[in-house]
């Protein structure tokens, strides 16, 4: 069993719901289960009634069931932060000063909050996975983060030419300097060098566990532009060498009992047809097949919808 | 009356649609009008029946009534090519190359994309629409393209200093190499002056334009993820100094027959109930209006319903 299962798509379509009836059906199945929500919205405390923050908490009335909720907008600060502290240590307070200019304008770009993100996800991957069987993500990487997958191999050379670099550098330091001839700063205890090498390695794991121990879902709504969008995802997650096991038809409108007639009941019976014909051409156009379809709820989505649209979910994916 | 009508919003919430339907009112109030669609799915030639391309074109059927359909990634190319073709003419062929290279990336910017657009429906709005009483867009700006609008303030001065500076050079680069006392070339005929000139100047109008003959409507549904999405909107467009006249509610689920009874039938009154709460949220919390309620169809729009939708629509904007 893959250790890691994400829920893509995208805003709206419900991916949180679906990961949280997943996570229950999970859990139920005897698998000791995280659930890892990054909606901006809460909707996973909305969900089980319950605050969750950003440490895996166990979830009131569900076995092996813990959940914990990652703040975005905290994430990208804490994250920027942490550069200028990083940034502060190694050079002068003029060049900090330009860096926190740029720092500012970074803040507002949609790939900082995308990177931001993403690395925290690694973090959850490496260290709060550690306890549990499966963790479950209603997020999937997409666009800008996508491309940060094929950093290590394209920082792999340059690292290792900039360490020899570094070291001459240092080398003719410390001999100006100080006036031995051996000299005593290391490229391989360099600040700077272990920053890359750092990077380096934790994409790399990112890379290896996304493509060996990951299962990609995609939810989406029987509707044109959610089709066409989930068809791009599809594409895009298969050029970074990930594969979608399956895809989540969410939303689907109720048919009303046989015996209902009226401007309500015929309605409800045309918009039917045509999401069926949209599913239909899911079913045949895409390589993917879809794995659960779930009605669309009228109401606020509570705990105790969860097993319901649970039932609909595999919790082992198709052999596809 | 404002020249140019504007409906923005999310992909999805039907502004096509409803531009399309507001065409027609407007032609059928006795304004000859043109209708301009950036929608890349086509969906103006599929609601009426008849291709639109990217000239105003008369709607069979519909006195007073054109349209026209603006391919946006053909204007991303277009624009593309058009930088790089004036580039060619003023370097060296080494730069070219790297300008190639620059453009090539520019290409998958998202903000090309929004920026080649805008530069389109400024032509629209100075050229095209010259024979027309009303011009009905289906997109509003947005993001990166409102900063444009601030454009030409900062551009001002920087304009003036350039042209002197580059006066001067020229002054020099004349007496050097000619001998002369008299330069001949002139900063007012130098190409890139003349370029950075016009772009100040195409902004400059278009801030204006849409500022003092313009109309804003947001076409929104009646979900948590669209009212929220909308209020963003509205202060982006206020923070421009544009206001938005008006919010139009689309999609709002039918109420059944009152006799309906039934699976459906309760589906849909409790769905309307929480449309309606929606709704009401805009209306208590929003500084705009709430100008149409427009309710979903089942099927595919064809042009039979736009008189239906359009008498839903305000053909004067309210004296908000």
């Amino acid at each position: 069993m893959s250790k890691f299962t994400f829920f893509g798509g995208k805003g709206g379509v419900g991916k949180t719901t679906v990961s949280a009836a997943f996570g229950v059906r999970s859990a139920n199945a005897g698998d000791e289960t995280l659930l890892v929500s990054t909606d901006p919205a809460h909707s996973t405390s909305d969900v089980f009634g319950q605050s969750f923050g950003d440490t895996p908490t166990q979830v009131t009335g569900y076995d092996g069931l813990s959940a914990m909720e990652i703040d975005p907008d905290a994430e990208v600060e804490a994250h920027l932060q942490g550069i200028r502290k990083q940034m502060a240590e190694q050079v002068s307070q003029v060049v900090v000063n330009e860096i926190d200019r740029q720092i500012e304008m970074a803040h507002n770009t949609p790939g900082a909050y995308e990177a931001a993100l993403f690395d925290r996800l690694i973090h959850v991957m490496r260290e709060e996975s550690a306890p549990f069987d499966r963790v479950v993500f209603d997020t999937a990487p997409t666009g800008g983060t996508l491309r940060l997958l094929s950093l290590p191999e394209f920082l792999g050379d340059w690292v290792d030419r900039l360490v020899e670099k570094r070291q001459q550098s240092l080398d003719r330091y410390e001999m100006a300097a100080i006036g031995d001839t051996e000299p005593r700063v290391d490229a391989e205890t360099d600040p700077i060098i272990a920053r890359l090498r750092e990077r380096k390695e934790r994409f790399a794991f990112a890379g290896r566990t996304l493509r060996e121990d990951a299962v990609f879902y995609l939810v989406c709504n029987p509707d044109e532009l959610s089709v066409a969008e989930t068809r791009r995802a599809v594409e895009h997650l298969r050029s970074h060498d990930l594969a979608v096991a399956g895809l989540v038809v969410n939303k689907l409108t109720p048919e009303p009992d046989p015996e209902e007639d009226g401007t309500g009941a015929r309605y409800l019976r045309e918009r039917c047809a045509r999401e069926h014909e949209r599913v239909e051409e899911v079913e045949t156009t895409f390589s993917v097949p879809v794995v659960a379809r779930i009605a669309a709820r009228s109401g606020e989505i509570t705990a105790d919808v969860l097993d319901e649209v649970a039932t609909e979910l595999p919790v082992r994916p198709p052999s596809a």
